[in-house]
């Protein structure tokens, strides 16, 4: 990267508690670090007429409070505070696009196209189609020798349908090699690091399969509530939010096959391959294999805490799934017949997401084992927090004769010492300025994770038959999800136990 | 076991070192804990004139000063002491067995060979055959109704020939089911683990062969000297004192294939077929095959360390080596092509036994790697001290990119808590009153073992021009047992540096 060249960053959404939190601490760790051009021009749009000095306070405030890892400092945060040029725009009017053209135009005294431009859509999915089609018109989407890059935040699409309507019209504006959508799980260190995990040790790499490998679990567990998002969550939930994108895309990772190379579309052809090979779930499959549940009221510790219905702005009569759970296969060689099983939800008992791989036991039991499903040696890839891989194994119980104790190992990055791991947002927000798309979602990618989850969408929306289960918040979701585990005794890996003084669970 | 029995203890050299730190204090935890029948008498014998009140004295030291994760009680203690009786006597001589049978008779009011009795041959080992003989002679190694159980120190023979005959002389007494060759080494819980390591977990056992597995190193090294033993040592050596039992026996368990059954033999014949399946090293490959080293006087942090010839009871021309690295191959389905490679010295820089698996690298590197021989995994088996077991592999070095960086993950046996591992004779003794005989040696085994050594042997003894390196006292020996490895830049895995601060070593 010439760091003399221009680079302007346009934020839509500028004003928003995305770019608060997320994208303008990052920016500024980038900057800080000078992993970015120094040339840097952030031009920052909203509706809000605020001053200059006024968004300037907030983004320091936001450096200062969200900055990980970092401690800013004043004279740095000022330069590149210097660098932020607020716009007030309406996002949908042609005039306004002008405008923003010339501002692009000023920074460098050279055409739009001659700079290299990325254009950042931290606004409701609902913009996504308006905001890029003025780009096009204005000529603020025309590349020449310069790059024009465009960032999607998430959801990208609703079903498979309004999914493939926006990718057909991005396309009808951009190239798909312009487009970056973001899935903020990929940026996460340890979600890399599944690949590097899987594909740099010979120790492990020879077991990734269906000869060695028994199940494999997905746990996405939040212990907060919907918060003040509840409208927000009304029209998502959590096959949506969080199954279609996050954790399809971990699945990918952890199952798919070596890739020829670190080629963005090396690493996605192989993500794709993976989703293509998902056994279709059949609507009427859904009953069984799918299990949703919505939080109910509970006490935990002494604190009432509130039903999902009771939430600001959810329907009181919500059918909207705080909690999914949902057993598949993949139909290739590596994993045939092999089950995988994913759950998320909100108001569990604890914030975790993992990756629990169960691996075969051994095919004969010489040794004394007290319980036959401890017994199966397991690796747990800790995605967050307390970021690391687990292993349990057996080892000889100390005393006279053979009996097995089942003991842990742990890796905790956070041992590495003065190892900073960069967030997210830095890494991919990183990875837009170099041009590497490795880490964001491809067009065809997503579209064959929504046509996976095509069917439970469908059979949710039209079998009234399918049932919500109640869970009291604190707990780790409806009992009978465990039931979608195979094998004599098995569940769900329980991190930790209920919460919530009340374990039961009701058909809602 | 029936408690209420009579069970009889004999102890041949009670007056020694091994009884006075080993013996007796073991004994006592099995004691205290209630492992052996409370129903004990030991008797001991020595040539040494010394009171029954002075030996009582000497072996309550030993107890408070040796036992080894538990306080002994004084009252127990006690009680333990009152079933000890010495009795003096010429080891040689007839007529005190008669004496020694009227003492163990005494017991029990039974004939001897009505009681259960053990005889422990804490002697030198010129002492096994005519011990065993008046034993048999005075009908004290006869069993009818009661058992009659041998034990054996070691060393079990001097040279291939010196053991054949001296199993053949036991067998023309015993049956081979009452005689239990010690080796410490196979009592000691990290060493029975290696088994339940390998064959209780899905997830290493099937790494364990030719395919996956690049080399495998064994080590057990000692900072100390030869200390007062250097009469004793000038007639074993390393390659005697440690490699034909400990090394060669730890090679056995971590190489062999799953028993069918924990029984006894079900477990020896796999050793054996190991020990069966080693490459002879041919007399004329011994120099390219065998690296043998002797101390050299240096200066570690200040303090002057002797020579091993500057010893006392040392030759000061002595071609005793203290140290020796062999390579070897097992030619069998599991194992051929791999190399193993097994060294032990005295005065290295620290006391450590551990095996290391190196598994071989995966086949394609997809990620970038500094140091190609760090892109391979180990397994770290740590059998003394610190037991426990270590991987290291590579995980994404945080930040941009794709860089591998290794990892430790390790567990230790002190992190189960109050779990008390039984110290090696602890675990023997036992074995023997319940007589186990799965991790004492086999006269095959045993056999096989100084087979696999003789051509070494005989080479040094035969060929002058085979030579033997010095090494500074406090270095991890010859420089150039490394070449002795396999594949470039590889070398022996060093724990930790030299101490010594001159790291030169020379030809004696």
């Amino acid at each position: 990267m010439d760091s003399s060249e221009k680079n302007v960053f346009v934020i839509f959404g500028v004003t928003g508690d995305l770019t608060y939190r997320k994208l303008i601490p990052a920016l500024y760790s980038l900057y800080a670090r000078q992993l970015i051009p120094e040339n840097l021009e952030i031009i920052g749009t909203g509706r809000k007429k605020i001053s200059q000095s006024d968004l300037n306070a907030r983004m320091r405030e936001g450096i200062d409070l969200f900055s990980e890892g970092i401690k800013p400092e004043e004279n740095i945060v000022d330069k590149f505070l210097s660098r932020l040029t607020y716009f007030s725009s309406d996002m949908s009017s042609p005039a306004d696009y002008r405008l923003l053209k010339e501002l692009v135009e000023k920074t460098d005294d050279k055409p739009a196209e001659k700079l290299n431009c990325i254009f950042y859509l931290a606004v409701p999915p609902g913009m996504y189609t308006v905001i890029s089609e003025r780009l096009y018109e204005s000529g603020l989407g025309r590349e020449d020798n310069g790059y024009r890059r465009f960032v999607y935040e998430k959801p990208f699409g609703y079903d498979l349908w309004s999914c493939r309507e926006l990718n057909q019209k991005l396309h009808s504006l951009f190239n798909e090699s312009q487009i970056y959508r973001i899935d903020h799980y990929l940026g996460k260190e340890t979600v890399q690091n599944i690949l590097v995990t899987r594909f740099s040790n010979g120790m492990f790499e020879p077991l990734w399969n269906r000869n060695y490998i028994h199940h494999i679990e997905i746990t996405s567990a939040e212990s907060i509530g919907v918060e003040n998002r509840g409208s927000y969550y009304e029209t998502a939930g959590a096959l949506r939010d969080m199954v279609q994108n996050h954790l399809l895309q971990i699945a990918g990772l952890a199952a798919m096959e070596p890739p020829s190379s670190l080629n963005p579309d090396a690493v996605r052809n192989e993500v794709l391959k993976v989703f293509q090979s998902l056994h279709p779930i059949k609507e009427e499959e859904v009953a069984s294999n799918v299990i949703r549940g919505q939080y109910t009221a509970s006490v935990v510790r002494g604190q009432c805490l509130p039903s999902y219905r009771q939430e600001p702005g959810v329907d009181p009569n919500s059918r909207t799934e705080t909690y999914v759970a949902i057993k598949f296969f993949i139909d290739n060689w590596r994993w045939g017949g092999v089950p995988f099983y994913m759950r998320t939800g909100k108001r569990l008992p604890v914030k975790v997401t993992e990756i629990v791989v169960h691996f075969k036991p051994t095919p004969h039991f010489l040794f004394h084992v007290d319980d036959m499903n401890k017994a199966v040696n397991q690796m747990i890839i800790r995605i967050q927090p307390d970021e690391g891989i687990l292993l349990k194994f057996g080892i000889k119980k100390p005393g006279g004769g053979y009996s097995v104790e089942n003991v842990n190992m742990d890796f905790h990055y956070s041992s590495l010492g003065n190892t900073r791991v960069p967030t997210a947002y830095e890494r991919l927000l990183g990875d837009v300025f170099n041009g590497d798309s490795t880490l964001y979602a491809r067009d065809d990618i997503v579209e064959t994770a929504w046509k996976f989850i095509e069917p439970v969408q469908t059979a949710w929306a039209t079998n009234l038959d399918i049932k919500i289960f109640g869970y009291p918040a604190g707990t780790w979701g409806p009992e009978n999800a465990d039931k979608l585990i195979e094998g004599e005794g098995l569940t769900w890996r329980y991190p930790c136990r209920n919460l919530a003084d009340d374990g039961l669970y009701c058909e809602l």
